[in-house]
């Protein structure tokens, strides 16, 4: 079989130059005599690796000064409790809940402080981005946490939330590198690479210097301290070097491309194919309120399960495959990130217009 | 430059044959048309590598029924906080500091339980096992901990301490798959896969099942606990993917070649060749006490500093690489994992054996 379209909502597809890249230097990287795999983390070789990636990613989210960068382990789930373990100073924070993973941070953050839930669309199952006008802010809250796109449900905060100055915090995980943002308005990103990056086991971390610090407490594990790892710049235990040099790989792949610039340009043009062709279909329609749209995950349905299953088992025939959606939202779900060609997206409308067709006449 | 021999602590070199399959793999993993870092960790065809790889492993280290096998991130610094987090009933354990990274660990240890230090050699500098006779240990300790091989210093514990019957845990980062273990005589084993096994990103934890409990204190984050990891098969979050793919490639391929029996045939040669010439050389002289001499990392010194910096620098323009001492011991070590061939481990001792004529020569 040749190679698919993988709309996998993560780990997901990668830029084939990326993969190319990393089979042709697997052997031996740059005339070091060995792959990065079995490079010391402290060798010059790597240094500069390490060192490239996070210059990068400065360079293509125009990071400030005031920030470090963080390649760091344990995915979301461990950000779940860094956050918390590291952001507390009152004790309390406010939390909005737009999904799964909006959940279990707050459920994670109730261990250790008081975690408000100020805004929820647990009602419609998740299906719109709350009333961010008037949030109801704690005035003691340490910080105000958003997972900005919801992979699951398929929604984003095309806004951010008034936090009345109030340090923002956000799980970037599925639209980090999607578009651009303005770094200023966080105290803190974070990052799973397995989405928009690279692979799973690489965990970014973005975070205004004046948060860290080693007032944390006494019972946190020394691995979850920011301040840890950003005295040591990443290398305070051996971190994923396979994993930071294939993300330095993608950033280098980003920066050639023209930047988050040039890829919002055309995610915005993947996900109108798309979002154009759901909003004229009789058969196919969209589960989430148009101006809350994600550009990255495209969550749809039809109004028949068998209908549903029997595209996916379709679709996947054809090469275009994990269009499954979540289960708790069912239906199907296009993950179109970054390294999902514009080609992917226009051979999954073709095919759907194709399948809509069959099933329409057929009825 | 062609490869090199590297004699790296971790990230260690890896078998070549595994490499060549991993880039031919890159970019379509049997036919799946995605490479393994874009694979869902819960789609069928990773499922069956992380299966394999859990398979292959029990088979090369004989691991009893009653024992799960988990893939961890976060390498041995998580586990220094996970074990007494996990382990503690009467909040007291037992560590046998035979280096830093014991040392480390009973530091972490005592944020969470009385840890005593029941046996050390820090008084030489590491260089011996201390007697594992006659330990004074806590009746009430919840375990007693040893670091097994000590990748800093050279040394090894060629037995297990006496017990009394306690749970043993033990970190076998630089010695796992090296020799044959009864793993029934542990109670946990640890390791980070970037010495003996994989890349960096992937940590194995070998626990037997009645110690995995949700008894864990209440600041315990979730990500901290083996049962969370364990209820669900190492795939509570997304686990390091592709990390556990190389790694079960080499589980593979030590299976091919007669599995761990066959291994430890080669480490005993390859070790003999180096320590024998150790043990005649005039100017190079080993630095651990013989009966305590790991087969994994040998460490060696000259007597003077400069002829150490010159044989370095000199050895590494012969494609003999990494071979300077960790700062705290000096000198020179060589790691001579699975992967080194018995080819490299001659090319050094003949590179010495001529290194020695030249100096001893011109003195």
């Amino acid at each position: 079989m040749e190679r698919v379209y993988n709309f996998s909502a993560g780990p997901a597809t990668l830029p084939v130059e990326v993969l190319e890249k990393a089979a042709e230097q697997m052997l031996n990287y740059e005339n070091s005599g060995m792959s990065v795999m079995e490079m010391s983390h402290r060798s010059k070789v790597f240094d500069k690796i390490i060192k490239d990636a996070e210059a990068d990613l400065r360079k293509l989210m125009n990071i400030p000064d005031n920030y470090k960068v963080l390649f760091l382990q344990g995915g979301g789930h461990l950000q779940f409790s860094m956050v918390p373990l590291n952001l507390m100073k009152n004790k309390v924070a406010d939390y909005i809940v737009t999904g799964q993973w909006a959940k279990k941070a707050i459920k994670e953050a109730k261990k250790y402080l008081q975690a408000n839930n100020v805004g929820s669309s647990e009602d419609k199952n998740f299906t719109y981005i709350p009333d961010l006008k008037n949030l109801k802010l704690d005035p003691n809250a340490d910080y105000v946490y958003i997972c900005e796109n919801n992979t699951i449900y398929g929604t984003k905060f095309n806004e951010l939330p008034d936090t009345l100055g109030k340090d923002l915090v956000s799980d970037m995980s599925s639209c980090i590198l999607s578009e651009p943002v303005d770094v200023s308005k966080y105290a803190l990103i974070f990052a799973g690479a397995q989405k928009n990056i690279g692979p799973a086991g690489t965990t970014i971390v973005i975070i205004r210097e004046d948060l860290i610090t080693d007032e944390v407490p006494d019972y946190c594990p020394t691995m979850l301290s920011y301040k840890i790892h950003a005295d040591k710049e990443s290398l305070y235990n051996t971190p994923p070097t396979y994993g930071i040099y294939i993300c330095g790989l993608v950033f280098k792949y980003l920066l050639e491309r023209g930047g988050i610039e040039a890829m919002y340009k055309t995610n915005l043009e993947k996900a109108k194919i798309l979002y154009d062709y759901l909003d004229q279909s009789k058969l196919f329609k969209g589960t989430v309120e148009k101006k809350d749209r994600s550009l990255m995950n495209v969550t749809f349905v039809t109004d028949d399960e068998e209908i549903n299953a029997r595209f996916i088992k379709e679709a996947t025939e054809a090469g275009l495959v994990n269009l499954k959606g979540h289960r708790s939202v069912g239906g199907m779900r296009a993950s179109i990130y970054n390294a999902m060609p514009i080609e992917g997206v226009k051979a999954l409308v073709s095919f759907m217009i194709e399948f809509e067709r069959k099933v329409l006449n057929a009825s």
